[in-house]
C-alpha cells in the first residue's frame, strides 16, 4: 500500500518506520513538515496515498480517491473535527485514528507536576534563600500542602484524565470528572452539565483537559470563573481556545484564582507583551505536556501497531471517525 | 501532669493544645522558641515537668527528675541521638517519641514534586517562551519524560520513603529501598550494604531520606558519586550532613549527575556565596519539605493522641527510644 507520511521525525523514528513498512511504499512530501502539529500544503504525491500518517491537508483528502485510512500524528484533531470533513470521510468510508495514547501518559504526568508543584509552592520555594524559622520560612511552610482530601475537578475525561485520576489516587485527592455525556465506565464520579456549577464551586483544583471544538470555545469565560470556589487553582492542559484569557486574567487579578498553570494558550506561543506573562501566579509551559524522549519513535510505533491491525481488518486503537 | 511545651505554635494550635490538656498543667518557657527545630536554653520551670513536648534542652532533661516522656516536635532528633542521651533515658525510663508521622505525608509529596518537576523539565519549561516546532521546543519535549520503567532508589525507608513508594506506584517506576537492616515488611525490594553499589549504578533517581547520625555523615561522598549511574538525578530530603557537598558539586560539574534537588543543605540556609546556588541544574528549597497548612495544629493533634495513649499506658506512635 502507498503510505503518505508528512510529519517531522528523528532519524531513529524514520528507520523504525522504514523497517515496519518494508512491505509497503512510503511517500514523502516535497516540503517536509515542521512539526507533528504543522498543517502542510497540499502535495501532488498525496493523490496516490491509500494511507496517510501525519497531518494531511483536508483539501487533499477530498481529492485522494484511493485513501482508506488517516492516522493523525497528534492527540488534537481540530483541523478534521467539523461536519464537512466528518461527512466526507463517512461517505468515502475513510477510517480516521489519532495518536491520543502516545501522549496521554506524558500529559498526565505533566499536569501532575503542575498539581504537586503548586501544592508544594515550588516556584516560590525554589526562589527563596530564607533560613529556618524566619517569618518568610514559616509562611512558605504554612502555604504548602499535600493534595490529601482536596477536591480536583477534571473537565474532559478521556485517556489523559483517566491516567491523571489514577496518578492522584494515592495522594488522597477527591477526584470528580466533568463530561458532556457520562459513559458509566469512568473510574471516578462524573458530573454532566446540570452538576457543573456545583462541582466548580467545590473544586480546589480545576483541571481543564477539554479539546478544541465549537462547543468548547471559551468554555471558561467570566461567568464560569464567577462560580468557581474562591482561591481555586486552574490548570489547562487541553487547548488554549477553551479559555477566555481576559476572563482568566481578571480572575487572577481579583485573586479569585490563587494560581493558573497553563500548558496551552491562545495563541501559541503567547506574545511577549501578553499580560499573563506578567501575572505572578500564572505559570506557563509552551505546549510541552505530551512531549517525551523519543516521541516520534513512539508515534511511529503506535502507527505501525495500527497498520498491523489495519491490514488484518482489526479495530484500530484511538479511532476517532 | 505537668507538661512543658517549648515550641512556637499558631494561636489555633495553642487553643487546641489547651483544650486537649485541660486536665493537665501546661508550663511554658520564659523565652519562647523560634521554631519547632530550635534548641532552647535550659528553663528553670523545666524541673517540674513530667512530660516535655518540643525540643527540650538535653542538660535540663538530665536534671528533671520527674520527667517520664519526651515528645519531640520534629521528625529529626539528632540532638538526642547519641549514646549518652540514650543511656540517660534508658536508665531513667523516660520514653521518647517524635513527630515523624506529622511530616511524612508532606515530605513525600515534596520529593514527589521534585521527581515529577524533573521528569517534566519544569524549571526550563517554565522559563522558555519558545513556539511550537522550534528547535528549542523539540529539544525540551525530547528531554521530558514520565517515570515509567525508571529506577528509583530510596535511601532510608521509614514513613517518608514508604509513602513515596506508594505515591510512585501508579507512575510505573521501579522502586528499590536501601536500609542498613531489612525488616522484611517493606513494600518494595530492599538492598543492604552489599547491594548498595549495584543499586546506585542502576538508579536513574537517587532519593536520599537518610537521617543525620555519625554513621550517615558524608554518606554521599566522592566515592559514592563515582559509582552512580551517569546522568542520574540526586534528591535530598533527609539531612544536609549526609552529603559531602564538594563531592556533590563535582558530580554536577562533571555532568555525572544530571541534576540535584535539595531540600536540606549543610549549613542551612546555604550561604549566598555557596557555589551550589550557581549550578544551573541544582534546585534548592530551604527545608520546606515537611511544611503544611496548620502544621503546628497537626503537631499538637499528634501529641494529644499520644498523650491519650500515654495516660492509658498504651504504646506510643513514633516512639524512638
Amino acid at each position: 500500500m502507498n503510505i503518505f507520511v508528512d510529519f517531522a521525525m528523528t532519524p531513529g523514528a524514520l528507520a523504525a518506520l522504514r523497517e515496519g513498512t518494508a512491505e509497503h511504499q512510503l511517500l514523502f512530501p516535497q516540503t517536509p513538515a515542521a512539526s507533528v502539529l504543522a498543517a502542510p500544503e497540499a502535495d501532488p504525491r498525496f493523490c496516490a496515498a491509500e494511507i496517510a500518517f501525519g497531518q494531511p491537508n483536508t483539501k487533499a483528502v477530498a481529492e485522494a480517491s484511493l485513501l482508506r485510512w488517516i492516522h493523525v500524528s497528534s492527540s488534537g484533531y481540530t483541523r478534521y473535527d467539523n461536519p464537512q470533513f466528518r461527512s466526507l470521510v463517512a461517505e468515502r468510508r475513510i477510517v480516521v485514528s489519532n495518536s491520543a495514547s502516545v501522549f496521554a501518559e506524558a500529559c498526565a504526568v505533566h499536569v501532575l507536576s503542575f498539581l504537586v508543584a503548586q501544592a508544594r509552592n515550588l516556584p516560590a520555594a525554589l526562589k527563596t534563600r530564607t533560613g529556618n524559622g524566619t517569618p518568610v520560612w514559616n509562611e512558605l511552610r504554612q502555604a504548602s500542602g499535600t493534595l490529601q482530601d482536596e477536591n480536583v475537578l477534571i473537565l474532559g475525561f478521556g485517556a489523559i484524565g483517566t491516567r491523571l485520576a489514577l496518578l492522584l489516587r494515592p495522594l488522597g485527592a477527591n477526584v470528580v470528572a466533568y463530561r458532556r455525556h457520562a459513559r458509566g465506565d469512568e473510574i471516578v464520579p462524573v458530573v454532566t452539565e446540570p452538576g457543573l456549577a456545583s462541582a466548580l464551586a467545590q473544586a480546589q483544583h480545576i483541571v481543564n483537559v477539554l479539546p478544541d471544538s465549537s462547543q468548547t470555545r471559551h468554555f471558561f469565560d467570566a461567568a464560569c470563573f464567577a462560580v468557581i470556589r474562591p482561591g481555586a487553582v486552574f490548570y489547562n492542559i487541553g487547548r488554549g481556545s477553551t479559555v477566555d484569557q481576559t476572563a482568566l486574567l481578571g480572575a487572577l487579578r481579583a485573586k479569585r484564582l490563587k494560581a493558573a498553570w497553563l500548558d496551552v494558550t491562545d495563541p501559541e506561543p503567547l506574545p511577549d507583551e501578553h499580560p499573563l506573562w506578567q501575572e505572578p501566579n500564572c505559570f506557563i509551559t509552551p505546549h510541552l505536556a505530551g512531549g517525551h524522549t523519543n516521541e516520534t519513535t513512539s508515534l511511529v510505533r503506535h502507527f505501525l501497531a495500527n497498520l498491523h491491525r489495519f491490514v488484518r481488518h482489526e479495530p484500530l486503537v484511538d479511532r476517532i471517525m
